[in-house]
């Protein structure tokens, strides 16, 4: 919570520097403006709070009418929000609250569109850790926005036992009877397997969740009447829009995305002044 | 300076939170381990440096050995750099330090394709404000190390009049005039335009540089030869791989492109565990 | 990690001010001292390393040869630690240390006499959210030093339905069925029970763990063989040095003790001045 | 001041990590409660402005009606504060504002039992600098609400000469004599002894405080009247409810008791959902 | 903008510490004072809003009002601001909010006196990089506040080439070169130098601003005839209240004195208590 | 200690924004380079070691020379450190580290110029609470380097009632009776008097020191033969070099002088380049 107030304020900092040139020449400082937020394609909207705390942040009294809240679906040219107040403080606000509004509503966008995709199954879509430094507390929660699950947030409240971990072990067999013997009492353990026989050794060594790692369609299905409900199943890696609905159709519970977050496009947003009075 | 050195320490604490779990309860305390990171596809190599912060702020006992350098071009399945020390933290850090690489090592192969493809002409690739709150920094050094150019850093180093501005002050020559009288001597004075007629406005009031904002490339033609070396030219808006050839073909300065830091996707990059010693 | 060094920093500067008025008078710059930690009562050492990283923080040329480790029981007016460097620099920092490894090892003494009450028996003891505001991750890691286990950290790596949630859900049931269809599929979910109707009821609705709260002996027992292995059992409030034993004997597989960190006497430990050469 | 805001933040950092999920899954987001805190023994309350501060930190518009002030006694099963708001906010904050509420008053109301032993003499009871790192302010605070005073804060607020000092100078003389040329003439210079020769020795080198460290009753009587109001007369060491009113009786000025801060057990304090209403 | 409000809180926290202990024990808790802010000698006044700033930090309950704003004349004995609020407070205040007010006021009177003297010119007087570590912001504005203009903020806002820069590239020229193809599109080039075959030297290598360093009155006449108009012109080095009007008549552009920021006299405003009432 | 740190970093911060552009086009990455630092005019050093810092915190490996340590004195034209290290690096610090140094060593001259005019006389130098925000530490540190001695180092530190408290409390008597009952037993108590009578009341009311408040130099020899050495003198307000050695004459114990710390002029010194070798 204060980590994103703090992230605001450095981001602020960050456009700033010593404040707004431009403005402070060109604009009586008394000024009042009115300007209005539009969406310049179809997105899903992500992140029109923290565009307000972006302007709040600068000046408390700046007032913002939200059209729209996060999740829903915005079209091209609808105005998604009318701000007012000082005009210096509007403009200085701009980019920054811009840039924050146009990633989030990207990844929420890309994240919808995977959702919408298997709409028709049980699967849920989920994020990784595959996020920007500094971002990761709002690139999950646009991955919600958009319709999406998160995985664990990170490395203390998720228990995954990885390629690495396992090469480090000797072995799934290994890796899960140390996991057995230490795990927190309140976690499910995961492994990554990579073939079949994998997947027998996981299931056979306690594994609670299996994530089948970059399988092909055909060892998946064989993979999910092999598991039969014995552990949870989450897909990952090589997943796209055009083949994660074959994917779902499998049967399995979650499929993980990287690039939710880590290579969602920006959508185009952008801030117009409507009137300015001095 | 100081500030990448917080941001390394915020990416690091929103991934650990209280730990690795998982590594504290399956490896052993003391193991060595070994690993490499590897490209699996072709990239201009972005942020090395930080990826070695990254792991020196976790454990300065880390060895790190880079095989390339930032801005050499890596093919698909080369090593690009090789590390020693503890492996419960080789393991902890290995995903916030992929973060960093796979997103400014994507910036910068972005923009070197931005690059290369006008590399027949003078002009030179910028970048924009439009980046990913707190990365600034480090989005811009990726843009350089990519063989772009930096506009101005952000609100306070550089004077650019743009349309809300200008909407403002009711029109290009009162804008200018506010301009000329008041702004910092150690800077030039840039205005966006978007016609011939706004060109032709601009020069008389005395813009040393000038912006065409989305204009068509017959537009910009005749931009270039209106203004005649009287400004220095960028262009901005619409620029995609696409296009920019053309448009550098046309002679002006500098083009600008708001996707190399707000919509390049991340490459593909991995770290795997050579071996361990207990 | 960061804030435990931060709250190093913060400990040294709430004691330190401006700075040690009596040594800056009384001792001259260069003298060199030579000084010992002593356990001044039998103890369960722990925070030894915090201790050591006060010295190195003040002075980073302060050696200090440790006698002990955490963990290791120590008799009274046995030597825990030797220290050396400038004598200013060890005097400023021997309170600070001293705080942190007094309450630290309180901790890890008293764990280690609830741990030691019931080594007969499978069950684990388990500390709380109960903490000292700022000391969690220290005072958690005393825990673990004398012997016990962690239940969650905080409030976003365990899944714990209690009263109130339950009083805000209307009943145990409703709330294990909103729990059902939203936590994260990581965690597992635990429910408060006070009674062996409410028992009953959180098996039935689901849940994996059961926290027995408050309730007396023959209760639990009865709990024990009601549950039968159908989900993990927590005992919780109540617990005393005293009952521990008994308690254990039923069968939980964990006890938690809100007193191992809110509670534990500070433990006497001091430092002595050896020799000191100017 | 400022510090102790970023102390409450640090306490709800540390319990919230990413958010209480708990209460994100079960209670529908504009829920409001009614709860109340609640004495569960009798206490001097200590804290209570803290505690509000943490609701307040966490949403500003909660609202708290203190039924006592800090320094009241309250006994158990009285309602010490009524609290209305955002339900999970109310939940999310209770475990964080309890611990501070449950050792503050822990404090007060041990520090309240000292005081209460010699109330019928002159003596003061006085803290020491053996505080929780992190807590001093707060723990000083809550000292003086049970009726206690506060001794220097740390360690450039006051001029006390203790053992391993006089080691160092190679006696109490000389160390006075150090202390005389050099002290900022704004304190008082207080001394450590541990015998009658030595209070004696620094009544001659002009302490104007003397701290009588670890001596039994027969020695302090003697040294009082030893004394006889040339100094400020201060006792620390083995000080416990049992021997202080004794310890008073002789004529002392003041007592000095570390486990004030170290070592007072936490008070039983709850809060209970009075009703919710979504 | 967010620095200024934490420079206030370090500049309260390092002259409160624990707070203020002689009010605490002579002023009762709610006391209410007003007090006025009085002028000692004349001033162009320089921070007020800080001043009102550091009181609303301690207690926004605090109401001030003012009678004169900043860049304002006022005379001795005239009344700058009354406040009113908690007594306690106001005295606590008090002193780092007349150190920020007359140190700014200082530069602002002292700024103002250089502007004075060169009003008859179009000459416009500008400070430097010579300012008080953490104060650069709050210093350069009194300098406008004081009728001077701004020379670059730092490192990063301003291409200037010095003696250092020249000796390292191997002359004027060579350094000129570099920059030419280097230098920030916006930016403008400045050279220092120290005689007339500088000059000339800079003029042809391209300089837009030539900064004539430390050279006597018939040199810079020189100089300004040599340049005629091909650069801008700062003077630099030397300048004195005797000696600016001299140098302005000259012609030049710009004199810039570093004594504005680094040796200001503080000058003299004191806060009187009007009345208190408990 | 940590907060100078902090304030080197600020100061850092704050000159060099994204960095020292000048020197990044000009100087190849990795010339060395070597520079000394020269006294322009006689002084006493102060800062050396945070000038020091500054290069240090910048670029660990630049290595300083020292010719001379602070409180020394240092004519015109000596050398007063030599550094040498990666060229960019000496270039980026050189302002920073010059504006620490022309400060500090500005107060250590102005304050040694009054100690040296009260040589003859056993009254010694103090500083005040009028120092710049956030420099307090430091400049209080170059008083000493000067001779001078430290007044209180804020508000709870030292106990000095006001003429604004007297105004409070009704008079000086009403004050001190408070504070007799109140005040930490550690510090003395200190009054400021404005007449003869005051002096004869706040003795009477048992003032261990007394401050002469802007006294003429007949009072101030009156009040020292009224006081006779009944209680500590301090002479304030007005004081200059012209009159300090007349003041110190009368026998007062100590005299406090503002502008050590608000109004010592920057003493001028410079840093050359020596050799710059690529």
């Amino acid at each position: 919570m204060f980590h994103i107030i703090d992230l605001v304020k450095t981001a602020l900092s960050e456009d700033l520097g010593q404040g707004d040139i431009t403005c402070h020449c060109l604009i009586p400082d008394h000024t009042i403006g009115k300007a209005q937020i539009i969406a310049k394609e179809e997105i899903i909207l992500g992140g029109i709070d923290i565009a307000a705390l972006v302007f709040h942040t600068l000046d408390p009294e700046i007032t913002i009418e939200k059209c729209f809240n996060d999740g829903e679906r915005i079209s091209a040219s609808e105005v998604i929000a009318i701000l007012k107040g000082n005009l210096t403080d509007l403009l200085t606000g701009e980019r920054v609250a811009l840039n924050f509004l146009q990633h989030l509503s990207g990844i929420a966008t890309l994240t919808h569109r995977f959702v919408d995709a298997v709409k028709d199954y049980k699967t849920k879509i989920l994020d990784t850790r595959k996020t920007t430094p500094g971002m990761r507390t709002l690139e999950k929660y646009a991955v919600r926005v958009g319709g999406g699950n998160n995985h664990r947030f990170g490395l203390s409240d998720g228990f995954l036992i990885k390629d690495n971990h396992i090469r480090a072990c000797g072995g799934i067999t290994q890796a899960l009877q140390r996991a057995k013997s230490n795990t927190p009492f309140t976690l499910k353990i995961e492994v990554e397997v990579k073939s079949l026989e994998e997947v027998e050794e996981a299931l056979e060594a306690g594994a609670e969740i299996v994530m089948l790692d970059n399988m092909n369609l055909d060892s998946i299905e064989a993979a999910v009447s092999l598991i039969d409900k014995r552990a949870v199943i989450e897909v990952s890696g090589g997943v796209t829009l055009e083949n994660v609905k074959e994917i779902a159709r499998t049967g399995v519970d979650y499929i993980s995305v990287g690039a939710l977050t880590h290579s969602a496009r920006a959508v185009d947003i952008s801030m117009e002044l409507m009137e300015a009075v001095s």
